[in-house]
């Protein structure tokens, strides 16, 4: 659906690095605060193509040129194309690392070949419930595999945040991070919405500092948005 | 000279991470730019104290209480002290994971245990020279103890991005990380600063994603600084 960069990774486990995008539609879930919403709610039609693994590398060059090293994958949901395998494989035999994030709702065998995978289940803001056997399943299948792989959780309240103690109580040697939601995705001036991102980040800093439960945990903003706001596409 | 947090890491290869600060006094450099020149320029003397491991540890935990598995030292240069060692260990040996920050200009045997190493040496706006031969043979010890580790380097200007290049090509293999310089310590209004850190922070990004030689790479802010301005002991 849309191939950018090279910018910065704005979250999670490999927040900051140079990176390029490769933006894949259709989503299972319909998060109410969905920043993406437009892969699957109809609106983003028009820009869906189907490409093959070496289109979107011949994309990615084209765009990005020499600069870059990492591609991370994004949705939507990726892991609903099984057919992702050949664009990692081909990635990989360029040297480019690969990273990639889905919610953990569905499995596929190349999850265990990514290099900084996320699984981001999503909390009751969200309006979606979460698999856990699903979820389970898939950790068990990481875990076997070694895969390393690092769980996100978005907190927008006190609910989600006693979810995210949930996920991170339940597989406790999982690197595990949690991330302040943007829940203002229609102000389009960066500087009116940085205090609040800012207000928001700080606001969750103080609940997980003061828990005793979450301690091995990494807590970020989306750094992206404090930058350029809710624009799309850097 | 400090004990503090539980906070969030604020920059680097654990941004983010929840952890306490143990500050140590004493530096072998001047930097010009310092954010915590309280530790070397004999403004904070009376803060120093002489203190064990033990004590430390309890002093650590009389401040962060038990939400924490994670402490950071730095300082100052923390690579002054050959009796962190015993620091360390105790930490180790409660369980809690151990991070610290160095420039790189001195070698101890302990830099090879600690989880979370990393080298910052310091670019030319900071008014220091880098002793290049030393950081060769730091990190030919590191390399050969298989320690994990990353290179930092804060970055003001096209120089100190010069400088960091020349870093980041003599070290390919090291995973390496960029930092905005915060150029305005005198600032005491948060909200204030904050339009300048973005902006620093959005001036390094454009360099580092047009530059091909610069691909494997972070690139970060000082989050703290973003949340709470020049403030101390947060």
């Amino acid at each position: 659906m849309e191939v950018f960069g090279p910018t910065v990774q704005g979250e999670g486990m490999v927040i900051g690095r140079k990176t390029m995008f490769v933006r894949t539609a259709g989503c299972d879930y319909q998060c109410s605060w969905c920043d993406s919403a437009f892969t699957w709610d109809g609106t983003g039609k028009a820009d869906i193509r189907l490409l093959s693994a070496k289109e979107i590398f011949d994309e990615l060059l084209a765009v990005g040129g020499e600069g870059f090293d990492h591609v991370t994958i994004s949705g939507g949901n990726p892991a609903l194309l099984p057919q992702l395998a050949s664009l990692i494989d081909l990635l990989h035999a360029e040297g480019i690392r690969v990273a990639l994030e889905t919610q953990g709702s569905r499995w596929q065998p190349w999850f265990t070949v990514i290099d900084d995978l996320t699984l981001s289940p999503k909390p009751p803001t969200s309006g979606m419930v979460t698999d856990l056997g699903k979820l389970d399943e898939i950790i068990g299948e990481l875990s076997q595999a070694k895969t390393v792989f690092c769980l996100k959780v978005v907190v927008f309240d006190e609910a989600d945040l006693a979810y995210a103690k949930t996920i991170h109580i339940r597989y406790p040697g999982v690197p595990f991070y949690l991330q302040a939601g943007n829940g203002n995705l229609l102000e389009t001036d960066p500087a009116a919405l940085l205090p609040y991102l800012v207000e928001r980040y700080e606001w969750l800093i103080e609940f997980v500092m003061d828990d005793n439960e979450l301690r091995g945990v990494h807590v970020l903003p989306q750094l992206h948005t404090w930058v350029w706001g809710n624009k799309k596409g850097v």
